[in-house]
C-alpha cells in the first residue's frame, strides 16, 4: 500500500512514519510506498528508507501532482500552528483550509478517474474549543460539546472537520477526523504554537536551562505523549467505519493535568534542581489564548476503539526521558538531569 | 448609511430590499444608498428606487471591486441551494464557501484600509443540523444543538457561521449568524432546494394547479413565513453585540409543523378543493435528503430579542393569500380559490 503523511518531516509526522515503518503494515496491508510532504525534508533516517520518498515545499504546491497519483491513505497532519495564524491570519486560511481542500480535492480528482476512494485521517486539535458567551465551556469537553473556536487555528481545524465529513459523505474519501490533545513533551525548540510552554517547562529544565512559563500554575489543560498521539491516529486509521461511528469528530484521550501537576511530577522524576529552573512571568498574549482553552477534555467514542490517556504525567516524563536516552544527543537534552 | 444585500434579487432579498427601504432606517440611520447584487437583476420596483444600484452575476465577480467600497452594513444572503449544491459540488464550494471568503476579505480589506468594520448579517440555515451516529438529533434542535450537517449545502453554512465568528473576533467586520427555518410560502416556481415542496403544496393548490409532495404527511419540520424571515434579520442587525450574546448562530424562531398539519391548515382557510389538489408521490432523492433534517427547532436567544414564530400554519397562509391579493398578477397566483 501506498501512504501520504502531509507535515510529515515535523515531530509528529516524522514519529508516526517511523512507527508505520517499523511495523511493516497498515490495516492489515504492507506499507510499500510512503510519501512525506512537509515545509522542510524529513530527517535522514527517515529519508535513507527505500519506502520513502519526500516532496518538500508548502502543501499546495504539491496538491496539483497529487491529481495524477493515487495513495491508499492518507495522514493529514500539515498545519500552521496557532501563534502563527494569529499573526498572519491569511497565511494561517492557506496553509490551514485551503491547503486542506487541495488535497481533499486531489483525493477526489482519483475517485472521479475510477480510482478507489483513500482512507484519510485528519488531525483535528481540541482548539476547537472554547467559551462564548452563548455557550458555557463544560469544564470537560466530550466528544459532542459544541465546539466554539476561539483561535483562526481552532476555527481551521473544525472548518476542515467538516470538509472530511462531507466529502466522506460524498464517497470522495473515506475521512476520520481526530482531535489531537495538546502534545507534550516535544523535543527540540519552542514553536509558534501558544502551547508550546506545555513541552517548554519539562524540556528546557530537563536540558540545564531556565524556562519561563507564561501563564499560572493552576492552568489545567489535556495534554497526551507523542507515543499515545500516535497510536491514536493509528487506531483511528484501522478503525472501521463501524465502529468509528459516524462521521463527526472524535477527541484522543487526553491526561487532564493542571500545570503544578506538571511540574510536581518533573520534581519527582528529575529531581528538585531541576524543577526549581522554571520561573514563572506571565504572558498576556499567551495566557489570553490559554484562558480560552478547555482544561480538560473525555474521550468516550477513542475509549471505544482501546485508546486510553496516560495515567499521570509522570509516566509522560518519563517516556520523553526514554526518547532522549535513546537519541544521538542525550547528552544535550538531559544534561540538565547530571 | 450604505448597505449591501447579496442575492438581493431572489425572493427573501428583494423582499428584505422593500422593507428597508419602506422603512427608510436601519438601526437608527438613514439608508441612502443601497446595493443590491445577484446573479439576476432585481425587480423593476427596486430598480426603480433612486437610492438602489444593481450588480449583476455571480457574487465572487463583485468582491473585488468592493474592496474599495466601505459599506455600513450588509445582509449577505447569496447562496446556491441543497439541491444545487448535492449535484454540483464545486458549485456549491464556490457559490456558498469561497464567495463568502471573497466578501468578508473586501470588508476586511476596508478595515485594514482605515475604515469602520461592517456590521454584517449572514443568513445561516436549519440545514446545519442533521443526525450522525455518534451524535443522535434532538426532536427539537436549540441554538445549541451540535451541528453535523448531511448535505453539502449544510456543511457549507456551518463553515461560513465560523468564518464569520472569527472575522467578527479579529474586529474585521461586525458578524452575525442567523440561521432561517424553511421559509414559506414562497411565491414563483419551484427552485432547486430540496425544501421546495413546501411552499409548492400550498402555492399551487391556491393557483389551480395539482401539486405533488414528495414525502409522508407525517413529516414535520421547522418553518417560518417570509415576513417572520425578514423581521428575523432585521433584528439580528439592530442587536447589540451583548443583546446577540457571543459569536455564535443563533436560530430563527420556527413554527414546527407536520404535512399534514399544513394541509389542515389549507383546507381550513382556502376550502376542501383546494386542499385535494395535493398529491403524494414519494420522491426518493427529496424525501433521502429531508429525513436527515430536523422535525423541530427551538430558539432561545431569538425570543429573548422578542422575534417570536407565528401561532399557526393558517396566519402564514393567510399572509401569502394577502401579498398575492397586493400584487399585480393577483388573479393567476389565486386563481384556485375562486
Amino acid at each position: 500500500m501506498k501512504l501520504l503523511i502531509t507535515g510529515g518531516a515535523g515531530f509528529l509526522g516524522a514519529r508516526l512514519a517511523r512507527t508505520l515503518l517499523a511495523r511493516g503494515h497498515l490495516n492489515g496491508r504492507e506499507i510499500t510506498h510512503m510519501v512525506l510532504t512537509d515545509i522542510a525534508p524529513p530527517p535522514p533516517d527517515l529519508l535513507s528508507d527505500t519506502r520513502v520518498s519526500a516532496r518538500t515545499g508548502p502543501l499546495l504546491v504539491h496538491t496539483d501532482a497529487l491529481r495524477e497519483e493515487p495513495f491508499d491513505g492518507v495522514f493529514h497532519l500539515a498545519s500552521a500552528v496557532s501563534g502563527e495564524c494569529e499573526a498572519d491570519f491569511d497565511l494561517g486560511l492557506r496553509s490551514n483550509v485551503d491547503s486542506t481542500r487541495a488535497l481533499l480535492d486531489a483525493l477526489r480528482a482519483n475517485v472521479n478517474a475510477g480510482g478507489q476512494a483513500a482512507r484519510v485521517v485528519f488531525s483535528s486539535s481540541v482548539a476547537v474549543f472554547g467559551p462564548d458567551p452563548a455557550v458555557p465551556l463544560p469544564a470537560i469537553v466530550a466528544d459532542d460539546t459544541l465546539p466554539a473556536p476561539q483561535t483562526s487555528y481552532g476555527m481551521h481545524k473544525l472548518v476542515c472537520e467538516h470538509l472530511v465529513a462531507d466529502y466522506t459523505r460524498k464517497g470522495y474519501i473515506d475521512g476520520r477526523a481526530a482531535r489531537l490533545m495538546t502534545v507534550t513533551v516535544r523535543p527540540g525548540r519552542p514553536n509558534g504554537a501558544a502551547s508550546s510552554f506545555f513541552s517548554g517547562i519539562i524540556r528546557e529544565p530537563l536540558a540545564g536551562a531556565v524556562s519561563m512559563c507564561p501563564v499560572s500554575d493552576d492552568v489545567s489543560h489535556p495534554v497526551s505523549s507523542p507515543t499515545r498521539t500516535v497510536d491514536g491516529l493509528i487506531t483511528v486509521y484501522e478503525a472501521s467505519r463501524e465502529a468509528f461511528v459516524g462521521r463527526t469528530a472524535l477527541n484522543l484521550p487526553a491526561l487532564n493535568v493542571r500545570v503544578a501537576d506538571m511540574l510536581d511530577a518533573l520534581g519527582q522524576v528529575a529531581g528538585i534542581k531541576v524543577r526549581e529552573r522554571v520561573r514563572f512571568a506571565r504572558d498576556e498574549r499567551i495566557a489570553g489564548i490559554v484562558a480560552n482553552w478547555p482544561g480538560g477534555a473525555s474521550a468516550l467514542r477513542a475509549s471505544k476503539l482501546g485508546l486510553k490517556p496516560h495515567a499521570n504525567f509522570a509516566e509522560i516524563i518519563r517516556q520523553y526521558i526514554d526518547d532522549c536516552a535513546a537519541a544521538p544527543n542525550a547528552d544535550q537534552t538531559l544534561k540538565g538531569m547530571s
